[in-house]
């Protein structure tokens, strides 16, 4: 039997060199600007090299932007006012060039999948094939406020897909993955993922959504405190997926070690991509190391599980769409710091006066 | 007799369109996004609309980037640890392409000058001539501490230079300028500028600059409050670049004022491109409207420059390196606002439901 390919993914994943990355510091030390003056974009520049292996780094480019979508038993409850059809019509539109994402990743020379791993209701024919990847598990999860949301065996397939995805966007020249979702009522079920996963109550990870008002934004914490307690304390990462899990988050916890499998960075947009990116540290370390927060989302799970993650967000701009755009905005950040660290000329070179020297 | 370069720009700024703004909002609102989920990307998308006059905005780009090169005499009380020659030796790095904002430019396809308005040193010869622009005013400014640092014509010759050269490169295509600065110990004079047109005292605007120790920082900030004591409270603006400015600093000013004559948005660096802002928007209040904010720098002076010109910053890396590299990287952002406004579908156009429909 074949292994499948998330678990091949996960076995592949090796520590970041954190040797290499202090070597991209000594080099940093030497460029010709005070030390320490491009600030986060020398930590950067480090975690790049650390991921690569190689000082300086390659840099990040082409990237590669998959945005898994699907649909969410729980909009049941009335978690959202957007109806669920939403979900495939925006699937469309990514297809068309007509979404945020699509206008930002074809500005950026970016490749843009979209996988359809879990959407409710039918899409359009005629979806382009150089675009749009058929993987659907299931036409969306059960309603996790009244059982788990996933079987366990759903949860491995989607773990699968977005495992698969990532090893074939680098397979096929990708030097660098961005992380994007879409899914009506997916917040909802990233909170409760990042509330069980980083142990924190719904309060403190429940938010508004796409702009929900304050009746549907108490049902909808209340829905996530239930699932938070139905879960327990440090519950096992897998079985959070099983209970309060989105096809699309699990697909992105796949995507994010097929990444790591593969030595790429992956930039992480919002909320969405937050939760897949806990799930995967949860189920494989080692991933955490290639991981760069693109952005820190409006949504309050967003901060709670980039602390988690001990992450700094390159852009902080009350985005809160998800899609990716976030992250594909980062994606400059992430190919200068590279660039920089390559390219700059040390003070020798440069000819320039080291105050140190 | 000819009209300076800086009068003529300075009568050419019309304020920038608010009703262009509000259209570019109902614009946004339309598109296939929950409304204000791109954050401050919709605030910037408006705020190019207004300085257009046209929604969507076009797309800022290419963007060109002009580093205004000045010496300070006050580097002779030991505000710095780096010797004076390095603002020559720097501007020769530019000009070679390794220095920071040379790389972000070229990455970015970004137009590059080098205008020494002020150093002190001899540059070497044969600096290339499609780069480099001299355009010296005089050798350094005189030590701030013990007098004015540069009479009025000198302030109006730099103020000329930086007009001039933001027509020249709006006029030859650049939809986007950028500012940029070098100079040992324009950090000091910065502060003073910063703490003059603001109100603010010494301790609330000095900065640790490229890195100095605490008695530096003390030297620092007492020659700043001494200035700031000299100006006394309110001074007018022309009076303040005479007092404590620096070439560069009235040259940014210039640029500022010339780019709002052209029409185009001015994304601003960190402490110094602030200073040289304070200066255009005081001395020509409807110049500010063009301004874009590109990152907040580290230098304190730069969060009350910010707030004094009611702008928000792109990013905030904990950068402090000047030459307009944190306005260089804050560019694509400003691209991505205009092409997001111009090219997203909107909910009719995308077959998207309109949950407020």
């Amino acid at each position: 039997m074949a292994t499948r390919p998330f678990i091949q993914a996960a076995s592949a994943v090796h520590p970041v060199s954190e040797a290499v990355a202090a070597e991209a510091r000594l080099r940093s030390d030497r460029l010709t600007k005070p030390p320490g003056s491009l600030g986060a974009l020398e930590d950067l520049g480090a975690r790049l090299a650390a991921i690569s292996g190689t000082c300086p780094p390659p840099v990040p480019e082409p990237a590669a932007v998959a945005v898994f979508a699907g649909d969410h038993g729980v909009v049941a409850q009335g978690v959202t006012p957007w109806p669920q059809e939403v979900t495939a019509q925006m699937v469309a539109n990514f297809c068309a060039g007509g979404a945020a994402i699509s206008v930002l990743a074809r500005r950026s020379g970016a490749r843009l999948v979209v996988v359809d791993v879990g959407v409710a209701t039918p899409l359009p024919p005629g979806l382009p094939a150089d675009v749009f990847s058929a993987a659907r598990v299931r036409a969306g999860t059960r309603d996790l406020s009244e059982g788990p949301a996933l079987t366990p065996a759903e949860v491995d397939q989607a773990l699968d897909v977005g495992a698969e995805v990532a090893a074939r966007l680098v397979g096929e020249g990708a030097g660098c993955l961005i992380t994007g979702d879409m899914g009506i009522g997916n917040t909802t079920a990233s909170a409760a993922v990042i509330g069980a996963v980083c142990g924190r109550p719904a309060g403190d990870v429940t938010g508004r959504g796409t702009g929900i008002d304050d009746a549907t934004w108490r049902r909808k914490a209340a829905i996530v405190a239930a699932a938070l307690s139905r879960l327990g304390a440090a519950p096992a990462p897998r079985e959070v997926l099983v209970q309060v899990g989105g096809l699309e988050i699990a697909a992105l916890a796949g995507f994010v070690v097929g990444g790591a499998a593969a030595g790429v960075p992956v930039i992480l947009d919002g909320v969405i991509s937050l939760a897949g990116a806990l799930a995967a540290a949860a189920l494989v370390p080692a991933a955490a190391g290639y991981l760069v927060a693109g952005h820190r989302s409006a949504e309050p799970g967003a901060t709670v599980a980039l602390e988690h993650l001990g992450l700094r967000p390159l852009l902080d701009l009350d985005m809160r769409l998800g899609e990716g755009t976030g992250a594909m905005l980062a994606h400059p950040l992430a190919a200068a710091a590279a660039r920089l660290l390559g390219e700059m000329a040390t003070f020798d070179q440069g000819g320039v006066t080291d105050k140190r020297g």
